[in-house]
């Protein structure tokens, strides 16, 4: 590989994935710049300088080979691990990622189920424990990734003690932004639906 | 107002949002620039920047009211109007999106749920109409919003649809991207977490 790739480029491999998974499973095996651009509403001399990023796939008249660049971009983002998860609050929202994460199966493990008030009830196939067990539990499974689904003022504290559990990255639907050096990635619901709002309604 | 508003600024408000509206709930009136930049992560030039597009509200010396603040992003924002909702694709992640949507009610109202499987079981409150039942539903209870929680290969269809039925805007979470003329804010749940996968052990 050799060159540094932009945080800003990698933002948009996800979509580039996309589209080539979408392309191959319609059997299409090579695309040039200009037509992947199209479909993705990008301009092609972007899609070129993106792609050149991690260099060499297109050639010049030659186009892209569909299978080796989403291979390719799948290895950059390390989707082609084997991740193990735990998710923390399990109220509506939690109940359904659980389910949406239980579906992605095998590359990605929802090895355990937390909350505040352990429910006799599975989600997911999993028995939801108590957080008096996230360490023992941690220490046991080595979950990378933990997944949080509760609400904001709980979430600083409980991410704290996920960073003692050796815990690797944060997936975080709590509405509130953690600070910490342990890698998180925000969904921010209510912050999408406001700007859904402005776009319909909002002053221009 | 007068000055037209960037979308880059548009896309922070949210976040201006929240950060004020927790420190309206601690009692706080007044804050400095370069206070609202720290608790927010940005810098103190930024902030005032970004609160200057709209004009007025910040004094040299003095700070910002956090209230009016509040208020006035809420306004440009358009949180402060009457939204009405449906929701099509009652599955999983659509029966938990319609709890969380059901939770901002008064402001927000969710009339209406739709899937191609119609159920006697009722989500949120609401019975789950046929997909055969849009058009009629929609010219009576004038939806503005449509939330799409189903496969990314229907969407495009039922997007379509949605547009002659007079929808204004669509929240889209089927993972596939929507062009036509109608505004849509995309969560690409698998996107947010490939990025996880990134931070945590893709190459760098």
């Amino acid at each position: 590989m050799g060159k540094k790739i932009s945080i800003a480029v990698i933002r948009r491999l996800p979509r580039y994935y996309r589209h080539l998974s979408e392309l191959s499973s319609m059997g299409i095996t090579k695309i040039s710049s200009t037509e992947l651009s199209k479909k993705m509403g990008l301009t092609a001399s972007q899609v070129r300088q993106d792609l050149n990023c991690f260099g060499g796939f297109g050639r010049q008249g030659y186009g892209y080979q569909v299978e080796s660049l989403f291979a390719e971009i799948g290895a950059i983002l390390g989707i082609d691990r084997d991740y193990r998860a735990i998710l923390i609050g399990v109220g509506n929202l939690g109940s359904a990622i659980s389910r949406y994460l239980s579906a992605l199966s095998p590359f990605f493990s929802l090895v355990g189920l937390f909350d505040i008030e352990p429910k006799k009830t599975k989600v997911a196939g999993k028995e939801i424990l108590g957080m008096n067990e996230l360490e023992g539990f941690c220490k046991k499974e080595k979950p990378q990734i933990a997944v949080l689904t509760l609400p904001p003022e709980v979430a600083p504290e409980v991410a704290d003690r996920l960073k003692k559990c050796g815990i690797k990255g944060i997936w975080n639907f709590s509405g509130g932004e953690l600070k910490g050096d342990v890698p998180c990635e925000n969904v921010h619901l209510a912050d999408s639906l406001m700007i859904l709002f402005y776009q319909i309604g909002g002053e221009k």
